[in-house]
């Protein structure tokens, strides 16, 4: 059930029961282009399903193609071989800061948040989880896969790719000094302190062959700002 | 289902079909202090439940006080309302850093999670919630709460405090160079490039008022370390 208001080009996720913000609509976002950036901003989601009833909140790596969004884990997981074809909702969160105010009330935070929706599945051609694995790989670090001890049947018979086509969607963010400038007389500070993430220096592994330099794409990425 | 090893001493939760790891044993911990450790030290979570057989997955800041965790919301949101009484899966997580090995199977990442089991239910009293949003404030900003302009009945009427009391729960961290010595000959980089959340300077609000410094407690906060 879209909103009348919605526009009709696409370029928005339907706005449903199920995505409808209740509240603070200035901060929420239906548009496609504002959810695929929170999603490629956060290195980490966290995937909610539900087993029997009891829900459950997994982190792991995802990555996303066009509306597509997949994850991937051990194929002995029980997460990944109990979703496959049910409802999931895949959530990333970063937190950018806390927000303090003159009153407890008006106390916040800064964050960018996208919570999406879609049914598991399940790659199932070996063919199509090892390509889906080298894009996921070269996606975080370009030009590794080619470099890396190739992959064995074995170990892609071990990994299962799973993946969700988004049906609704929604972004939040909020990213602002504290909202109560009627009560600035408050004696109290008021402001925000900013949370950020970042690379730390690289740890090459204590066995690691002499003469193998961080590479040029890994030296970008720790530069870029970026966390993948 | 408590596994025969496991002490009986209450220092471990209990492990169950839900809580018991099927994979990584030695990820795992069942400790309730190392439970605690990642719940203390990640500044928000995610929490899951589910309405009409739909998973949700919501981003929150969560405080936690011997073996309840709280969080708290608009009295008006859906996902405080509807996941009273409800079986709700809390997790947090931190993630430290990708770990690059020689291949892309051995990739990983270093972490420290926590998934803790329980049901949602909502403090009732005012004056409980009064008192739940006095420590919460106070457990971050010490001191805060005295000094800011006091909460009116309506915002307390405005503000729902939900906990869990942990009825199971695991830990589970990440915290080393790749695993692949064994293949330590192929030329390829390999090692951790570590991820770290820190304080960034702290923004004044624009409209603070003269002669209001950052306070000590916030000084020591954002120099400690810690993210909350």
């Amino acid at each position: 059930m879209p909103r009348s208001a919605q526009p009709t080009d696409g370029s928005t996720y339907p706005v449903t029961a199920r995505s409808r913000a209740r509240r603070l609509h200035k901060r929420v976002a239906y548009e496609r282009d504002a959810v695929h950036a929170v999603l490629d901003a956060a290195p980490i989601c966290h995937v909610g399903y539900v087993i029997d009833g009891q829900p459950y909140v997994t982190p792991t790596i995802h990555w996303r193609e066009g509306e597509r969004v997949y994850w991937h884990g051990s194929a002995a997981s029980r997460f990944l071989r109990q979703v496959e074809g049910e409802r999931v909702c895949l959530t990333v969160s970063l937190m950018d800061g806390y927000v303090l105010a003159r009153s407890a009330f008006n106390h916040s935070v800064n964050y960018r948040s996208a919570m999406v929706f879609g049914r598991a599945r399940l790659l199932e051609e070996p063919d199509a989880v090892a390509e889906a694995l080298r894009r996921f790989t070269d996606g975080l670090f370009p030009g590794r896969w080619e470099r890396l001890r190739p992959m064995t049947p074995q170990e892609l018979k071990a990994t299962s790719v799973l993946f969700l086509d988004i049906e609704e969607a929604t972004a939040k963010t909020r990213d602002a000094p504290p909202g109560d400038g009627d009560e600035a007389d408050h004696p109290v500070w008021a402001g925000v302190l900013p949370l950020e993430t970042r690379f730390a220096p690289a740890c090459p592994a204590p066995d690691l062959s002499a003469g193998l330099d961080l590479p040029e794409e890994l030296v970008h990425l720790m530069s870029s700002g970026r966390l993948r």
